[in-house]
């Protein structure tokens, strides 16, 4: 433990847009003096190793010996064998943390793997783009973005280990908050895995269509459809498990979604025009919300 | 009917984001030699003449007479009026075109009321921003653009009129593309109308959340929400009565969305993984689609 309170040797578990977007920030504001990557796909570590993103990248998790803190960059359905992997590397006085979109069902399949004397910190970064892979990472996603942590014990180590990880984003560019692992799973229910499921329901049934009309959906896409294609764009894997593991906030909010969307519906088949003016309107303001949250690009 | 076939006075009924983008983008390339606007705000006069983007604004149509060229630039469920409002400035020669997002419903509400010798055109520019009003407008909007053409009848002076307002087009940066109204709706139905009203659905179900949750809501948007809001954020008499006049497209492409919704739904609360993750690999190669198709920002 450095007397600064800041991690001497990064390892990283999995390197695609996240893990790689870290360890560019951490390489560009020399926030560690180690950084170790351990992923099972060869040829991320070739790629790590060829960008010189890490001091070492290995298939195998021996590579993270000595890390004081471990960074879980993998699919939240991964996590449980990411954690339970790497369990004999990890010291006493380590940290681990993840950046996994669910947050429960993380603490759930990951905390049972660590040992005594390491603490667990669960943080999800709410920053992101449609791509993925280790190449598409870059040193500035993390900017003005918000980090969520959900500790979910709440000893003076536990505490000192948040701290720490708190200031390790903050040097990245990001904000930092705290709040419970359900309330965290609830809130992201809303803002990101309802919107891409919706995202990914509508470029669905708009391929369906037919193939005769694809050509014609994408040249006459920027009336709003483009921006659903962004989302829908989105690692597979990692929104399959997103919405495996967050299961039960995902279909209650799915439930009211179609509910408020009968309601339209209703609205628009019986020419009811002030239901649905009214409705915009109060949708509008929302707008507002946002960009005084500072939260548009 | 200037020799080359350019239109020499530009009247305008309606200047709001999409009006006041037209006019900006023809006084810049001086694309015609007079430009007249009859907008029933007072308002909206005013800013056009303070501003200097017309060289006449009334309240009152008689501002059009004389026009070769008027454009409808009302939301679609007011074009009828607006054409029956106008038609006893239109000389016999004179090109009434509209930038309406519905187009069958505009081409029956309008014919009735314009005179003999007048070409109708039909026509939409797949151009526009969230915000609206004249002071929203810019002169790239319809850079790199499509506007879809929808000429109802064949003669020689529709295809005379039709060629006359592609050209006008052009000359602001847009590419022109022709098919029927019924195609045209259909098409826009998948790219622009589901998706907003998608997006006015989600945002809603957001706000209904509760006020406690909304500081939150707006804080973590950048996860997808985000862009849901800008959507949602579109002018609501507009919306309204693009929904009320598109009806029957809308309401069957909102069937099959439910569909596919319900099927997602359902592979989630199974926890069938498979079937996800082959929905989302599909969707994914649609983005490839829309950048190809160079309609990406």
């Amino acid at each position: 433990l450095a007397a600064d309170g800041t991690f001497k040797h990064l390892g990283l578990v999995g390197c695609g847009l996240i893990g790689s977007s870290i360890l560019r920030a951490v390489r560009e504001g020399a926030l560690v003096e180690r950084t170790s990557v351990f992923d099972r796909d060869g040829n991320v570590c070739a790629y790590v190793q060829a960008e010189g993103l890490a001091d070492a990248a290995a298939t195998d998790p021996g590579v993270l010996a000595g890390a004081d803190l471990v960074l879980l960059c993998v699919p939240v359905g991964a996590m449980g064998p990411a954690a339970a992997s790497i369990a004999e590397e990890l010291q006493p006085g380590a940290v681990v943390s993840d950046v996994g979109s669910v947050k429960a069902s993380v603490i759930e399949d990951v905390s049972p793997h660590l040992p005594g004397g390491v603490a667990f910190i669960p943080a999800h970064p709410i920053a992101g783009t449609e791509h993925s892979g280790p190449a598409a990472g870059f040193a500035g996603l993390f900017q003005g973005r918000w980090v969520i942590l959900c500790p979910p014990g709440a000893t003076a180590m536990d505490e000192a280990a948040a701290a720490r990880v708190e200031a390790l984003w903050h040097a990245m560019g990001a904000q930092c908050a705290r709040m419970s692992a359900a309330h965290h799973d609830q809130i992201l229910g809303i803002t990101s895995h309802l919107p891409h499921l919706i995202a990914y329901t509508i470029v669905g049934t708009a391929t369906d269509l037919g193939d005769d009309l694809k050509a014609e959906i994408f040249r006459y896409s920027a009336g709003g459809f483009r921006d659903f294609t962004r989302l829908a764009a989105s690692d597979p894997i990692m929104w399959r498990d997103v919405f495996l593991n967050n299961r039960e906030a995902v279909l209650e909010l799915l439930q009211r979604f179609s509910e408020d969307l009968s309601a339209l519906q209703k609205a628009i088949r019986r020419g009811e025009a002030d239901t649905l003016e009214r409705y915009f309107e109060k949708t509008r303001t929302v707008r507002r919300g946002v960009i005084d949250a500072q939260q548009e690009r």
